[in-house]
């Protein structure tokens, strides 16, 4: 399963280059890993208030081509790895109007508890997660 | 009581413009107050350990010239007024090598406790303030 | 005439408080414009393009109510004083599922040229927007 | 050669995790870079103003263990490869008090001109990186 969220660049996101900055294709990696949440039928801030939580411990992103103030972009995000203990988000950005890709990259997670504690044995987001998996 | 705290203007600082976004000066208001209350003694995070928030009520800003990437600014914080409630740091902000005055402004905040609740009676934060305040 | 985007709170704009960060609140208003020139007609960009910038001169935002991470806002965005050299924009955020002020404030904004000269005989872009002032 | 800069996670920095945003890493990083050119004898902003510029093509992070809000932090910065086109730097990030590695990664560089175009027939930037890629 993939999901596409959409959003467009701040003016705040763009540098003196005029481009959008390379650090905030990590926050619209974040945006598109919650839409595919929602999407998928449960809100990641409802796994978190049921003590599930997600710190990124990995982030790569690959710059294809920049990104304009107030480009809109699509975010599509689909799980491509998945264990008892982590899971991998990977995200493409494309371009709305050209369609073109603009950036790739990923985000490995791992499951703990609210108080930081690697969750070993398995976990409800994990079990759920594991039908998203099996769509690629 | 003045402090004086010191940065530069990040890359990722710079907007389209090729100068600070402005919504970044409140982060280095935010880094003179933490840089106050180091300089004055305790840490604000000991201050959040012992229960004390200082959740932003107001903010405002005026800018007065532009500031570059990787120029080196001063920001200078005081505390401006204090009740049993709230406190109002005013901020400003200088050109490192000319010293020109390049902005300046003030965050108001209330004292709560750590799940929000405005603490009314006053608190160790408020009287500890007071010393700075009767500097001025 | 008022103009109301909408977005979310993104992860990374929440703090250690577990509520949104008072900066990002002025990003917010920025899209607020941004999306109100465009519903308007003409995008900021396009004004940019045809070298009108309209740097920030003065900031202010009153903090009502805490927003959470996944929150859906809308930002209600209109202009409230205009003049030959500045514009300021008015902007309140409202939580979008109870409706509730959350935020409220304005942004003044100077017309300059492209390397930054105060526009000082008005310009294209205040012609515009007095249009939109003479709905209020 | 290698370089270190230091700086405080922020409170803007933190996220509901309480713990620094990972996003934020890649502006540590670029701080990394900024400091390590002008320990080296010349500002990255003076290349860019003769006409050098550093888009990021590619950003790599692993997060080994969480930052605090006020935490100091070491980022120790060293450029680890080098082509005629491009250049990597990579950077190791540790707590300043008890000098615990929590985050490293690299990012990759095009050399190109201010109008974006890669500069394919080596440059000025790239002979003077030669000297410190020969030092690791």
């Amino acid at each position: 399963m993939k999901h596409t969220a959409h959003t467009r660049v701040r003016y705040g996101e763009t540098d003196k280059m005029g481009v959008a900055y390379h650090a905030h294709y990590l926050n619209w990696f974040e945006m598109g890993r919650t839409e595919f949440c929602r999407a998928s039928g449960k809100s990641f801030s409802t796994w978190e208030a049921e003590g599930i939580m997600l710190p990124v411990v990995e982030a790569h992103c690959r710059y294809k081509s920049p990104l304009l103030y107030d480009d809109e972009i699509e975010i599509e995000t689909s799980v491509t790895k998945l264990s008892k203990v982590s899971v991998t988000f990977t995200c493409r950005i494309f371009h709305a109007d050209t369609h073109r890709l603009v950036a790739e990259g990923y985000t490995k997670h791992a499951f703990t508890s609210t108080d930081g504690k690697l969750l070993r044995e398995g976990n409800a987001l994990e079990q759920w997660l594991k039908d998203f998996l099996s769509d690629e």
